[in-house]
Order: C-alpha cells, then structure tokens, then sequence
C-alpha cells in the first residue's frame, strides 16, 4: 500500500460520508449571490487548519485559531462580500457572534464552530442580517449543493472551485473533498485564500495537522496571482470517521502517506483552479523546477519566477521573451549558477551550458498561444522538484483592482 | 561643519570638474535615439560600484567587477538597447572589447574603462558598430551636453533624469552629480537601475566604496516598480580631486558625513525619478514608516507596501481602499503589531489604537486625486525612519511589458 490510486469524484466538500451543507444570500452581497455557507459534519471531527501570516489578521482567523486549541470541530459558517478584518473590537464581536448563533443553532459547543470571513476590508458586517442567514441555513443542511457551498465563498473567483477523490483504504471506501475560493491577493508564502476540505477517514488530529501542513506546502502555498499576503487566508481540514475505515494515527505510516496523498490530489487541483482563475487571467503559467538539491530550494525558485511580473506580463503578450524568464530565474539567487542550468519555455530549449540555445522561430512564435504554459528549469545540482502556479499578467487585473470594472461588491477582499 | 548646505545646480554627471562625455546613436536600437556614451574623467579616479544580485548578471557586471579590483577608474562606456545578458561566451568577449577600445582610444590601461549594458536579454550586441561609436565618442567628449549622456542610458524610461548638487568643503566648492535610467524591471533588493555618479572631490576608494553602499541603500534600494529584480543594474561612483578641495579619507570624519549626505541628496532625486517613471505610471507614491526600531525595519516595512500590487491598482484607480494599505503592512509581518501601528493614507488617518478611524467621505474621494500619494505609518515602537517610492500600477505597465504597445525595440531590457 505504497501507491495511492484515486478516482475523481463528484461531490466537492460534501463527498465524503457525514458531511451536510447548505448556502444562501443573507444580505452581505448587493447582488443576489450566495455570500454565507454552513458546512457541518454529523459526528465530531480531527480538524486542523493553516492560517495566513498576516500581522493584520481578520478577526475571524483569531476565532477559529482559538477554536482549534483542542484540535476538534464539527462546523464551519463562512461569509463572502466582508472580510471582517482591520474591524476592531466590534469585528471580533461578531465573528465571535457567528460562531455563537451557529453553534446554537446546531446544538454544538462554540468551540467546535470554526469561522472564516473573505471580502472587504474595513467595513463592519451587517451582523443582524448575517445572524438570521445563520439560523436559516442551520435548518436547510444537505447532502444536494455542493457547488453552492462553493459558490457561497466566492469573491472575484470566475468559476465555483471543488474537488473530490475516492480511495481505498483497508478495504474501505474513503473520501476527500474539498472547495476553495481566491481570485487576487494570492501571494506565494502561505495558505493564501479560504479552502475547506473534509474525509470520512478518521485521523489523529496531529496526524491531520502534519498531513495537512505537507499537502498544503506542496499545493496552496505553491501558488501566486500578485504575490499580495492576504489577511483572512485559512484552509480547514475536517475528518468524521463516518466511512467506516480503521482511525489513522501516528502508527500507520503507509497508511497516512496514502491519506495525505489523496489530500494534496484535491488541494493541488484548487491550487492550480485558484492560479488559472488569477484575475483577469488568460492563461494558467506551471514553472516546474527539478534537479535541486532540496525541494524548498526547488519550491524557492519557481515561485520567484512566478511572481515576475515582467514575465508574466510577456507571456500575456505571447511574446518568447525568454531573457526573462532567465533574469527572473537568476533574481531567486541562492544556488541559481548559469553554467549549470536548462531552461525549456514552453518546450523549447532556450538556455543550457551557460550559453543560449538556438531555436526556430517559427515554433517559438506559436509556442505560446495555448492556455497553459509551462516553464521547465533543470537546476543541474540533485534530484529534488517542485512545481509552482500562476496566471498571466493582464490589463484586466489592473482594472479590476483600480476599480474601473465590475461592481463595487465584487472588488471586495 | 555637521550639516551639509547643497544647492542644486545644473550639469547632471557633467557638473563635476574634469570629467568630459559624449553620446551617440551607434545603431543597436532601430530608431536613430542615442544608444552610446562615453564618460571620462581627465584625472584618475577612486571608483566604487554597487551590483545587481541577479545570479544571471549580465556579462558587463563581471568585466566592471573585475576592473574595479584595484578600486580606480577613470572612464565608463554604456549602450542602451542591448543589456549583453545571458549571451555566453561571446557576450564576455563583447564587453571586454568595449573596454578595450575605449581604452585603446582614450590612451587609457583596459582596468581603467568600466562598462554598463541595458536593454534586451539574450541577442549579442552588433559589436563592429559599437566599436566603431565608442571611437568616434572618443574624438567628441565636451562638457556641453549632459543630458544626452543621460538620454543615451534610456530604455523605456519617459525622460531624462539628472541632478547635481554644490557644496562647500573646506573652502573649496564640491560638485556632485549623477545620471540614471530606469523604468521598468525595477526591484526592491539591489540597485536596480543603470546610476553613474561623479564628483570633484578626492575621495579614498574605501570611503568612497562606504560612501556609495550608504547612499544607495537609502535611495535606489528603496525603490521598486514592479519588484523585477534586474541582471544589469549598476551604480558607478568616480572621484577626481580636480576642486582641490583636501582628499578625503577615512580620518575625516565630519567631511565624510557632508559629501555621504550630497550624495544621497543626488541619489534620491534620481531615485524619486525613476519612481515616479516606472512604466505607465501615473502617481509616485512615497511610503513613509517612522517609529520604527530600526532603519533596516522602517525600510523592509515600506518596501513591502510599495511592492503591494492590489494597492499600487488600488492608488492608480484613485480608489481609497485604506484596507489594502493595513493588508500591505501586515503582510511585513515581524514587528507590525495591529494595537501600535497608526496609519495615514493621503493625510486622513484610518487606523489607530488597534481600531479603523472615521473619516470624512468626501475628503477621502479627493484626496488622491494629485500626481503624488503619501502614505505614512508610525510604528509605535522607536525612533528609526525611512521612506520607499514607487508608482501606481497601471494598464498601460501590461500593455508595455506584453509587447502591445510601443516598437518592439523599447521593450528592451
């Protein structure tokens, strides 16, 4: 049981077993889109989540940073349209209210409510409104809506983000599920948007904890759309128990790596959605580094190359401007030695042996015209890889965030 | 003598005594624009450099590192149009034969002849054409035209930028000036922009070289326009003792501290220049952190808000969105504490004491209205200060960088 073998499945955050949901629009939003979502396990849960390291942290992420102190949780109320950050003590009055009303409402203790808010900043939540959204969706759980759940914590986001997987686990079925939302103020650091993902395993919490800090590495911290650290950045793991399968705990080391397995396959699916749906994006950029000697080392230089605005700009203008994708691969210093390195933009060799390669023109003109690039560094030092995600630099994301496209509601974050 | 007078006055890197130059256009770039210049100093100069860190530097960087081991100079031969980057082999052997020619027809030793390149990455520089400009510029050197010294340096910088300034040392008047580009490719870590800076004074290399790194530490590495680390950037100082005014060295301290302070009075200016020329800008922002413990925290806190791109769109859309201004500024982590920090957008303050300021909605939508943004911030925690500039972020920065505007020759670098 070395290898994980799974399947998609439908079902987003709802697939695994003992998991309930439901979404509605409470009155956050102008427009009539979901913008509050209540997921709820039926038996308690190992949770473990990853936190944006922003200093100035939504009051939400305090809430459920407490919450987590006991490593358990069985629900999770999350809004859109209002980050509830830079709010003050009033902000973490109500975040804590959200907590409160849900945990009332479902007959749990608050503490196994956890919390996330994403939207605009500075601006109070309409908490009335939020409240009674709470009671409502309290009594409107299902298994039916996946993709509202997910529609429900969109901000800038163009599609709904979810995925699921099924695998076997001592002869049993198990699941993982997820959702995520993020559009901009996606920066390379962290956990940088909302993400929920729930499995009907059941798991230690340190071994969730560990399993989710390893998947969440090679995944949502793996992705950049402007570089910006956002302020209510969470990704939350849930496990129920419900398929039946034997608990996962430290001593099932074949075991876990398959769990976690099947955890980075749903969270690196949203973490490439979260980067091909950057704002304003036309293209889905993979910069894939191998031949480091170690994988933060490999991790550290894709990502300096998928924050290079330059670059990404030039890629929008499908122009083989491959000078920068070296400088940007050389701005990552550290072990970066041009004598050593192979550099293939978009499958055609441009650099190797410390010197330019010849190419044709004629493929480099149409190289770049699909919607997915991909920019291969062999750094020529060991055997380590890590790839990173990004979108396309675009007049687009300029004016969505100047405030020259769209309603006002929808530049929230 | 503890504070330093200096009067600005024209002249740019010309307004030093003794130093001569000429530009021409040699043919690297298509439109007939100066590409060339040549500056040289009729005595021997104590010269200090500062360096990209890019690990893809391009081949002139090595050929001035390697002449500035004896810490003397007296010429330095730049083009535009072409940055001799990532071109192996033949681009060593092309810089090196820019400083031998130079050399060769100023009747100069080769260690003497620094070199700069700026422009596009990985083509070769059309060396026969060079050559031949650098021995007619030879023939041409004046004291009259230093502003096409400056226009020669030009990729897709909008103007010009040169300043110098005059001051008095021991009774003898000292000049002190300075020429720049750089418009784009413009990082927060380094030099980042081609700087030449020439004064009268005899200065001991060492002083000079400590001089040099404090100035540019607080002018040029304080800048950023799209945090695209570059693998040219070169600040170049020459100091000639043709005023006569006593050598300066490591015994004078009160002197030092003068010409340390005109120096940066002229990399500033420059600096600001660049800034506020970043590619399709519209506003120079300045971001002012005071009460900082620190300079280096005062600074590693502004740069990070100047390289915030949700702000920077935010700022170009005129878009008071003070919440982007505190998720900059948590996003510096480290000592950025919520319940200190008081912030200041465009003079209105909207944050403090760990909670959002009311303010009036009517002065907030005019008061980014000007050419100019401010933002400062007090750190609460001690007396350290410093300041980043940088530009709003504009359609017309993709637009330029995706090769949808402009001839493709401008989009050098």
């Amino acid at each position: 049981m070395t290898s994980t073998k799974t399947s998609a499945i439908p079902g987003g955050v709802l697939a695994a077993d003992g998991f309930r949901g439901a979404a509605t629009h409470c009155g956050i939003k102008a427009e009539q889109v979901p913008d509050l979502m209540l997921l709820v396990s039926d038996l308690p849960c190992s949770a473990a989540a990853t936190l944006t390291r922003n200093r100035f942290r939504a009051a939400p992420t305090y809430v459920t940073e407490a919450h987590l102190r006991n490593a358990h949780a069985q629900a999770i109320v999350a809004n859109s349209g209002n980050a509830n950050c830079a709010t003050g003590a009033q902000g973490m009055a109500n975040a804590r209210r959200m907590t409160e009303v849900a945990a009332e409402a479902l007959n749990l203790r608050v503490e196994d409510v956890l919390v996330c808010s994403t939207g605009i900043i500075g601006v109070q939540l309409p908490i009335l409104a939020v409240e009674q959204g709470i009671r409502h969706l309290a009594t409107a759980l299902s298994r039916d809506n996946p993709e509202f759940l997910a529609r429900a914590i969109m901000t800038t986001d163009s599609f709904p983000k979810m995925h699921a997987v099924a695998f076997e686990c001592a002869g049993y079925t198990v699941h993982v599920g997820g959702i995520a939302k993020g559009a901009g103020m996606i920066a390379p650091n962290m956990a940088t948007m909302l993400g929920f993902v729930t499995t009907d395993l059941g798991v230690d919490a340190a071994v969730l904890a560990d399993c989710l800090r390893w998947a969440v590495d090679r995944s949502f911290n793996c992705i950049s759309v402007d570089g910006c650290m956002s302020t209510n950045d969470t990704v939350i793991a849930l496990a129920n128990g419900a398929s039946g399968a034997p608990f996962l705990d430290r001593t099932d080391r074949a075991e876990s790596e398959v769990f976690r397995t099947a955890l980075l396959t749903v969270l690196e699916e949203l973490a490439k959605m979260i980067a091909g749906d950057g704002e304003g994006a036309t293209k889905l950029l993979t910069i894939r580094v191998v031949g480091a000697r170690t994988f933060l080392e490999a991790r550290r230089v894709a990502k300096t190359i998928a924050t290079y605005d330059l670059l990404r700009a030039a890629l929008y203008g499908e122009q083989f401007n491959w000078g920068r994708v070296v400088a940007a691969l050389g701005s990552a210093q550290g072990a970066v030695d041009p004598r050593r390195v192979t550099v293939d933009l978009a499958g055609v060799r441009v650099w190797s042996h410390g010197e330019p390669q010849p190419f044709d023109a004629r493929t480099a003109k149409t190289a770049l015209a699909g919607k997915e690039v991909l920019i291969q560094v062999d750094m020529g030092l060991g055997q380590a890889a890590a790839s990173a995600w990004t979108c396309d630099l675009t007049e687009k994301y300029v004016r969505e965030n100047a405030g020259h496209e769209g309603p006002p509601d929808v530049q929230e974050r």
